[in-house]
């Protein structure tokens, strides 16, 4: 087991939100917000094919988080939760998932949509999304019930 | 910018897949096949409430992963494609984000199924899996596309 691993940002959001405050919960809560990723040229290579995606998954490093808990609390909910049954961005290891809509690439800039991401927040990584297929019945949010 | 970022595993799955050969590329390919996360016990306080979730996503450390090309081919598929278009463990930062079935969750160790994982991954993090909402005829899947 490695004692930790090391990244190196393979780009930088550029959003309208300047500070955590007003940053939407989730990206659905986003809609029609439009920002950029700026892919450092050395990675532009890589973005080959994207555009046939209509969402794309960023992986990012949350710079302004500091310190976790393990037991949190989140909006629009009482009580403590478990870090690992929430988004917030203070965890263990700050590490956001965020799938936003694709407007298109040009060269190694990435047009986005619908983003719940801080301006100058380092890119990590870029996945297609792919959606999970999981049968209605069997799917639970856990955030909807037992309040 | 951060010159690089780094973290330390919050604990390690445990697969019947003891080699990269023979791994679904897609968790939904690996319907039943269940396994274990391994929570480090420090971090065990931060699995509460997550049992209220179907599904949970799994933020891990492609461990095995050495080096990386900007353009790869993938399975199913000729031609070669930006890794970003992909899920090639082989990235410029190889990190995985797999959404899976959790069957339970009994103090330290996270029951799953339908994983794609490897054995002994390095874990990072755990969100809970919140379904993207997207409207059908807004979501295009670029693999299904333009061969």
């Amino acid at each position: 087991m490695e004692e930790q691993v090391c990244y190196r940002p393979i780009g930088i959001v550029h959003s309208p939100y300047k500070e955590p405050h007003g940053v939407p919960f989730q990206p659905s809560f986003g809609r029609g917000v439009e920002g950029t990723v700026e892919v450092f040229p050395e990675y532009a290579d890589g973005l080959a094919n994207l555009d046939g995606f209509s969402h794309i998954t960023l992986i990012c490093h949350f710079h302004r988080s500091v310190g976790y808990r393990l037991r949190v609390t989140t909006p629009h909910r009482t009580g403590l939760r478990g870090v690992f049954a929430t988004r917030a961005p203070h965890r263990p290891n700050p590490i956001g998932v965020s799938t936003v809509r694709l407007l298109g690439v040009d060269g190694n800039i990435v047009h986005i949509a619908d983003l719940d991401i801080i301006d100058g927040t380092p890119l990590l990584d870029i996945k297609p999304y792919v959606p999970v297929f999981i049968e209605p019945d069997k799917l639970n949010n856990g955030w909807l019930e037992g309040e």
